[in-house]
């Protein structure tokens, strides 16, 4: 059963760069879209990550409406799943009943949460930057949780193999871990802090 | 030997949310970030890559001045030296004396290549969001290249293993590809450009 994830470790959900699904819309009408175009922007207080839509997603004109959204992280074994929902359009077909994908109600936001995925960050838009073909949105993330047994305040990948894209119908699969020799900083903090 | 990549194929240097080391300055006096909160916010004319860059960053006083960087793709034969420079200011070390890491010029900015890296992406900052502790920087990149034996419009995995930072001082290594049965679109598009 998934455990709630501190606010403060949430970010390690999306660090490594994985593709990711994002549920819009409600419980009675969601769409999900496969997304690889996201960063942490703040690690803490409060964990801000940044979502590079573009204006012509059915899944904005979603997020317009309530400024909600959930960033879920999928894991290999739901690929085909991954692939088809980046190859259509949810104005047109429903995307969960194609996939057999399962929403489930989220704690704090009316878009579902996908019951087949390891992880979930539950987000409200607080910001949006406007750019000409995409616009950033500034989310913030009010609850996060995960399965314990795969991500213990980072993600195993020998447990939980996240999918990174190539292109095309290609992706790479994140499934070993390697160490650095040199000193841990002891806070688990992002690079991005501790790199000056 | 490198060789110049298409600017519309360029994003694929980046796109699968791998670390990166980030070279500003110039050749004369040349600083080095490691850094993994980067994305693709637009595919081509232009190509644009966002980083978040916190305010206090020695780097973002050097980009301040003229505004270009460099976006060199590390492989894990580069572990050691891409955490040590995640852990150290460049205000009191010179990092690439301190790894042996070798500046080599660039064709069209002043910020170096850093010569042991796979893939390399010139870039001008063409615009700043401001944020409370981070800026987003829009960088637009100008000249693209990297090893065409590992590189081939994508990033080959068996050939060539990029890093994704899990924390402290772990990174997942990226090491092989999958493919989705389900209809490529041909067209080698972003998902964030395919799926509405």
């Amino acid at each position: 059963m998934k455990k709630q994830v501190p606010l403060n470790k949430a970010k390690w959900l999306v660090e490594p760069g994985c593709v990711v699904l994002v549920t819009s819309g409600t419980m009675q009408k969601p769409n999900v879209m496969t997304f690889s175009w996201q960063t942490p922007v703040n690690s803490a207080d409060p964990c801000l990550i940044l979502l590079a839509i573009s204006h012509l997603r059915y899944s904005y004109d979603l997020i317009r409406q309530n400024r909600q959204l959930v960033i879920n992280v999928p894991g290999q074994e739901l690929l085909e799943q991954v692939h088809f929902i980046g190859q259509v359009s949810g104005r047109k077909i429903d995307k969960f009943k194609e996939t057999g994908l399962t929403p489930i109600p989220a704690k704090t936001v009316e878009p579902p949460l996908i019951k087949e995925c390891a992880g979930h960050l539950e987000c409200k838009v607080v910001e949006i930057f406007k750019m000409q073909t995409h616009d950033l949105l500034i989310c913030k993330v009010v609850r996060a949780e995960a399965e314990p047994e795969l991500f213990a305040g980072r993600w195993i990948p020998e447990k939980f193999r996240t999918l990174h894209y190539l292109g095309g119908n290609k992706y790479g699969v994140l499934e070993r871990t390697t160490e650095a020799r040199g000193t841990n900083n002891g806070h688990g903090n992002s690079l991005t802090r501790v790199c000056l």
